[in-house]
């Protein structure tokens, strides 16, 4: 792994210098290879679902493991998309003058070597690769010991890219071994890893954050909440909060808990919860929800700190939003909450005071993503405070060092 | 520990909502408890002192610890200068419309609880509370041993003023224990503190960023070069170098390697080493550079990665702005770099490539400071790459988080 992080510190120097048009033939490249050689990631990815079958992986797993040409055109897709992202390096911002002369301002510069830790689906090593390669660093990527052979052969095509274009081939590297030592080299080596990425399951980025010896830009839970205020508009918050929770279960910026005051819980909740059910729901509420729904478990305290990814969903009727809010600090996890209400000063306070990467006015959670928010793609989405917040395009790979002009300008 | 972090937690929610004018009274008042408290304050500091001469503090530091009527005006000067400038805290930028129909911005908001642990100087806890106050931060101080008394008189201020102001008392908390195992107990609690920014010597910091469990925004070394370029105006070359190396000696920003182009060695060098040796400042030069001048010692390999802090010189001939550019990368410590040169293209470059805090052209390296780049104030210098780089002012204490305002808006 030593050797690994010394090619790529090598390798960043020249990445970080290369002009756009570099960076973009080098993404159009890998895309006609991955193209060209499509047989052979086939082939690779046939032998890992094989594996994983014989290792009885679940359906869920072998579904995200499984690439077909649909899916590796979508990967080329992605890389043309990239491409047509705008350079984030090199921008200059807030060039001004200062009384002493000179002129400072701020350029954004890429971060240097960004190592990746992901699971089982291989698409992310296109994904995460492009991202890093048009933001100017270098990559050390280490997928998932099942994706071994298919992350192989797309290394392949991205190392011929790379030397099309001619950049290094180590400028993305690819961790070819299962050994599971090479994730603790990898987050223990501060002088050639400035920042590790994990994507995966709680249990890979609980570990990587308690050992990383470098920053870790990571998404732990999301827990999403929608309150609706007693000055919402019914339609809205009916609206809301039936897509937060049903448009996808599976996703991250899905709501987990219901709030709703209870100046409108009697009105809204009965026609909210049919809605529900007829889209096979599972409602656990608190003991003033079970007083007005029937057909409703009761909620734990566990529930209110669980990610369900699932359609289960945690009601708890409070007193206002004040109460929503303390509701929010104690059990959130700062990714994405959303108040639906017609108070100004309620919008107003709530945009302020409620310390989550995404919060949101009449809108539904399902908005919390890099798409949808103009970052044009995403590497994924913090739910830390620090360097990067929310969903994390290209500018949250890189960082911004300050110029100064000068005419031979001296400090008095 | 623990429960000073559960205290901070909480005071942090309700300094994060303090409007600008709640803050600033605060900030008002900590000054006139100083000014008021001023023959206790300074009466601590004596029993200090005295506690420092028995356990034989050296001189430097002695001078350090030592508070006076001047500098507790200064102190309270600082406190005014905080108060003036602007509140970083809901400052919205960026606020557009996306084809969906949602409007998306971001909002500056308080990192939360940030802890500070620093050295001997009792000033750092002013001014360190005074920043974290104003960007809406608690803030746990953590200060030297030798200072014990003199930052809990601070600290008794600090108390006083935030009670006037009408703020939890708990906003700003000083460890009033010696016992060494607090630090480690700060820097382990992901639960209560968002940012740990170590301020004092090197072993201090090693310490911190090896063990730390939260994000550290860290200022290790100043390793600062000057490049003459061969294409530099003289008198330019001569006054940058003159002025980065001899305005003050002790500062992280002090150039401590001067690198000179072959092309204009003959010429320079001789000039600026008599300029050195009037302000006594010992050389130590590259075998070319001893071909050059008489009277100035060989540096060895340490010499190049050497913060000197001291009236001591590094010199370097390289053959052109590549080689000084790649002697950078190996041995500089990514905080100030500046080159002297009117070759258009060359300061182009440099700006782009050099990878550190802050890079200049015909500047000299002393201008990275927060007060000269328009901070108002600064927590520190930055040499990591996420986060905050460079000078850290109120804002590098705050993050963004993404707002979104709707209309009933939900996801196709």
């Amino acid at each position: 792994m030593e050797a690994m992080g010394r090619r790529a510190r090598e390798a960043a120097r020249t990445i970080a210098r290369a002009d756009t048009s570099t960076k973009n033939s080098a993404l159009q490249a890998i895309g006609r290879e991955l193209d060209r050689r499509r047989s052979e990631v086939l082939e690779a990815n046939g032998r890992d679902m094989d594996a994983g079958r014989k290792n009885g992986l679940d359906a869920a797993l072998l579904d995200r493991l499984e690439l077909n040409d649909e899916r590796i055109d979508a990967m080329i897709e992605g890389l043309h998309q990239v491409a047509e992202l705008p350079d984030p390096v090199g921008e200059i911002d807030d060039l001004k003058f200062r009384p002493s002369g000179i002129q400072v301002g701020k350029m954004r510069v890429p971060l240097g070597v960004v190592g990746i830790i992901y699971e089982s689906r291989p698409n992310v090593t296109i994904d995460a690769a492009s991202l890093c390669l048009k933001s100017g660093n270098a990559t050390i990527l280490r997928g998932g010991s099942e994706a071994l052979h298919s992350n192989g052969a797309i290394a392949a095509c991205i190392a011929a890219g790379l030397e099309e274009a001619g950049l290094p081939q180590s400028a993305v590297q690819v961790v070819d071994t299962t050994d599971r030592a090479a994730v603790g080299a990898l987050i223990a080596m501060p002088d050639y890893v400035d920042v590790i990425v994990p994507r995966g399951g709680t249990g890979l980025i609980e570990r990587v954050s308690r050992d990383a010896r470098v920053p870790v830009i990571k998404h732990l839970h999301g827990v999403c909440h929608v309150y609706l205020d007693d000055r919402a508009d019914r339609e809205k918050a009916f609206n809301i909060a039936l897509n937060a929770k049903t448009h996808r279960f599976g996703v991250c910026n899905a709501m987990e808990t219901l709030l709703v005051a209870e100046g409108i819980a009697d009105e809204i909740l009965p026609r909210l919860a049919a809605a529900y059910r007829e889209r096979e729901v599972e409602l656990r509420g608190c003991e003033r929800t079970l007083r007005i729904l029937s057909n409703c478990e009761a909620a734990t305290d566990a529930d209110w700190s669980e990610e369900y990814l699932a359609p289960v969903l945690a009601i708890r009727v409070v007193a206002n939003m004040d109460a929503a809010m303390d509701h929010i600090a104690q059990y959130g996890s700062g990714h994405t909450e959303s108040i639906v209400t017609e108070d100004y000063s309620r919008a107003r306070r709530f945009l302020a005071e409620v310390d989550s990467s995404s919060v949101m006015v009449n809108a539904s959670t399902r908005f919390a993503d890099g798409f949808e928010y103009g970052l044009g793609a995403e590497i994924g989405i913090s739910t830390d405070k620090i360097h990067a917040r929310g969903p994390v395009g290209l500018e949250g790979l890189t960082s911004q060092k300050w110029i100064v002009l000068g005419d031979g300008h001296v400090r008095q």
